[in-house]
């Protein structure tokens, strides 16, 4: 059997894994999920790993290396999904990561440093409204207070799902592995955005984590009859929202170089009715960008924005921040190497940003940290459709098990994150 | 006692007939709202009239007139209200009207011509989402298929609740006054608006009942993550709609002297959240002028919007007319008339368009209409804050007085509705 269809086997049989109708439902620390990770370590078991599964339900398989004592090389990315989510997302990192050494075993190739793939635990927010919970963890950025009550959309708090999958919140800060020395942590994921694809890129070398700044702005004028009220005696929020949302486009649009994104995905109207000219509106924002100069532009010009539209229909605006996350940026170390091992395979690649969280970007604290994304039919992501093809996946497997190869000898150096 | 007195017990009164914790409700037919028209027909008996309920519910009390076979002079509004309204709205038209009577009685003043005044029932569109049923009803416009099962917050139809109230919803459209010969209609109200307030007149005379075009315009983009799809490779619904909702004022604003307004006081994002680009949004225009013409011109503009927004951002717009009813201009003659009232008054006045639909806009469909505004503060309407100091309402009284005396002569002349 061929790598080819051995992986396709691979991603299939974790895929049976389902409670969804419609595209895949797997969410975390259900007993779907949790049969989903007891097959994925009978399948690293069959490869020789030894596998474990630690206090938060990160899964750690292990293959030993030839020199005793040297830290591992880690893979990995997740298993659990979103609702309704598509086949690929954080699964094809983790089913990456087990090809990778099953092809190692094929031929016969023993690395210095040993190799660990893991699964993490609860990457995705859909169930609690928290996102990679597993790194968290086991970075020591998981706080216990913080998430015990979070509730899924049963009312079940993540203490009790995680008991009921034996895990107890009050131990997950023990998965925590920041004392330990670990040389490289690589990630291989879908890239979640139309890039690649209308770039005609095969491989994206991630750069960096572009995570978000959000904010509420509220828009305050006045209420009033929509056939009573003159143009020119209104103070109509919803226009005020508009000129906000347009001006926000321009801003983001002026620092597309950067990579830096804004978005209103949200905007309500105060008892919006046909015959109410709009008194009240929320906006809400999501402003992106691995730079955090660039970034700060945008948000400039979002003050600027909200201080002349305020003033020019009267409107009162207050703005709360709601999120602010410092980006991260990946090991220019391993940046360039997949970026040599690209070129001397003749592949084309783009380097850019992540505009959404992943794992990886917790594992910087531990150790140099690279990410690998191969291409997104449409740009569709946490969605049925979500597809990414086949011998997309299988060049990212050639990427990732040249980078894995080439970290896991010993005299392979990697001096630090930055 | 004096008018002034007089009046504002008359006003209390009516509104003592509560059922709302916050400001009045004594929405259409209900119990408290009958009992209200109980009330006031009492009150048309003490003061010398015979009234009586017609088959829709509009209470039409006559005070007789010197020469038999004369048509009526008729002054109403209404009493319903919606929930949590003010004290004023119809209610000042309909007492007002009463208090002409009872000055015409105390200084003696016998009219040619007979007087009526109607309290039109269900003018509110609150209950059963339609207005103005009395005085559909009573224009021959009234399509009982149509409003049979209309239902209320509780489920009740249309039809139950006429039947509670003793009324057969299959006798309504006996209620239908177009036969008769009718000298002309008056209504007194409040604005409902800022203009007179803000322009500081005492008395708005209304040239027409603007009524609404309404438009539901859907704008289909692309759904994507807000952090991984780059500003270029967004199909943005939202703003295509905040483009569309700019655009929509300015042409609106190039309207003004005609008095034409248009809002969007609907805007919603189909499942919106922060971290997606929004993929649809639904807006609801709503479009009102007395000038034909002007109200084009403004659909014109938006329609050339709607068609360089979807070109431009390469999004699919879907415009469909929800509701077009056609504006109503008033009697010019009675417009005149009242205009030099005000004149020999030395009352300050302003010829303007009604915003809002009256039951005014029915009737002239069986004879000259005319329609008197009384400054409402800041604009406030349909709310419990809703106010019209009472010196203004009285101010008026004096003015609907002098054009029903006038009006009520033989040989005072009204050509027609043009």
């Amino acid at each position: 059997m061929d790598s080819r269809q051995r992986y396709q086997i691979l991603l299939n049989t974790i895929n049976q894994y389902n409670t969804g109708d419609i595209g895949i439902t797997r969410v975390a620390y259900t007993n779907e999920e949790q049969a989903c990770t007891q097959e994925f370590m009978r399948m690293c078991k069959a490869a020789g790993l030894e596998s474990r599964i630690d206090e938060c339900g990160n899964v750690i398989a292990r293959r030993e290396g030839r020199i005793k004592g040297l830290p591992p090389v880690i893979m990995g990315s997740h298993l659990d999904t979103v609702y309704q989510a598509g086949k690929y997302d954080g699964v094809v990192g983790v089913t990456a990561a087990l090809e990778v050494i099953k092809r190692l075993n094929e031929k016969g190739i023993e690395t210095d440093h040993p190799i660990e793939i893991i699964s993490f635990a609860c990457e995705e927010s859909a169930r609690f409204g928290i996102s990679t919970l597993g790194s968290k963890a086991m970075t020591g950025s998981f706080d216990k207070e913080k998430v015990r009550y979070l509730k899924d959309r049963n009312g079940v708090t993540l203490e009790e799902a995680l008991s009921l999958c034996a895990f107890d919140i009050d131990s997950v800060e023990n998965a925590d592995r920041k004392g330990e020395n670990i040389k490289a942590f690589l990630e291989l994921h879908v890239e979640q955005g139309p890039v690649l694809e209308n770039e005609h890129k095969k491989i994206g070398i991630v750069t960096g984590i572009a995570a978000p700044v959000r904010f509420s702005i509220k828009i305050i004028g006045t209420p009033a009859h929509s056939g009573t009220t003159p143009m020119n005696m209104r103070n109509d929020a919803l226009l005020g929202a508009s000129e906000i949302v347009l001006e926000l486009e321009k801003a983001a649009l002026n620092e597309q170089n950067y990579g830096t994104v804004a978005t209103v995905g949200v905007l309500d109207i105060q008892s919006g009715a046909m015959n109410v000219v709009p008194g009240e509106v929320e906006v809400k924002v999501d402003i992106r960008g691995t730079s955090l100069e660039s970034r700060q532009r945008v948000l400039d010009h979002l003050n600027r924005t909200i201080e002349s539209v305020g003033r020019n229909r009267n409107l009162e605006i207050i703005s709360e921040e709601i999120i602010s996350e410092e980006p991260v940026l990946l090991s220019n170390e391993i940046i360039e190497s997949i970026q040599t091992i690209c070129n001397e395979q003749d592949i084309s690649y783009k380097l850019m940003p992540s505009g959404a969280g992943h794992d990886a970007m917790n594992m910087v604290k531990l150790c140099p940290t690279g990410m690998i994304f191969v291409p997104s039919f449409h740009g569709l992501s946490h969605h049925p459709d979500e597809y990414t093809d086949l011998d997309d996946i299988l060049l990212g497997i050639d990427i990732l098990e040249k980078v894995i190869i080439h970290y896991s000898k010993k005299d392979s150096i990697l001096h630090g994150n930055k």
